[in-house]
């Protein structure tokens, strides 16, 4: 069990084989097309006319905005406040496009978890993360590197 | 030869070992709180007092934002204009923070490329992304896929 206090979670709560749930966060295009111009300016995101004539019909969200939607997600639901950086992220996929309106949720299910051999005060999470659709249908999955304080050290 | 004008570059362009270097580009603590605000509501990145007191000294860019300025230099630089979706990135990593002011580059080794079996109107291009700071150092390192159409289908 994860303490729904973000400031209680610590390596020991990360059970391998549990599942989370959390979300959901819509994108307006207006949001779209403003973060793609700062993060992402390819026409596919930032350009209606040649987005609706290209092979999505329209336009998309930036796959890097989506990974930001499971981010502030992620933070608030399933990571430890005032936690540790992480140092990368595996196989990031999106496997289908993200379009304005589309209402995106994040499953978390825990693949591995150990403590550290050389830091005994931490130990590394390997979640698999995915992105849903209001179809339940993938749009983003992505495989994080945790880094997470014991409660036991 | 990469073409200057970003819509004529097609995959025969993006030969293997090829390296492109450009930038820079510099966040500002606000930028940082900004973003991570949205997107990554981490204390290390957005709570001056807590992150001054943690392993780093101060605030952190969210390696999101990081992935963002290298994608906006990338799409600018070296993608072609009007292109295609990527399917995804590989070994996304952080080997070290990037700090307020720092002075950030992007530079692309081109590792393989070769044309779609399925899609012969198209190839897949797979370069080795790094971004480094003004010292020289690896900030983000990853591995996109990115699929560009062919000049000769």
């Amino acid at each position: 069990m994860l303490p729904e206090n973000p400031s209680e979670r610590r390596f020991e709560d990360y059970a391998v084989g549990a599942v989370f749930e959390f979300g959901s966060v819509a994108l307006t295009q207006d949001e779209i097309v403003a973060f793609a111009r700062q993060y992402d300016p390819q026409d596919m995101h930032t350009d209606p006319a040649l987005a609706a004539a290209g092979p999505h019909g329209g336009i998309i969200a930036s796959g890097w905005q989506t990974m930001g939607v499971m981010m502030r997600l992620f933070t608030e639901h399933y990571l430890p406040k005032n936690g540790l950086a992480a140092p990368g992220v595996d196989e990031v996929r999106w496997p289908r496009p993200v379009f304005p309106g589309d209402t995106l949720r994040v499953r978390v299910t825990i693949l591995e978890a150990r403590r550290s051999r050389s830091k005994p005060d931490r130990g590394l999470v390997h979640p698999f993360v995915e992105v849903l659709n209001q179809h339940g249908e993938q749009v983003l999955t992505v495989k994080p590197i945790n880094m997470i304080r014991c409660r036991n050290a």
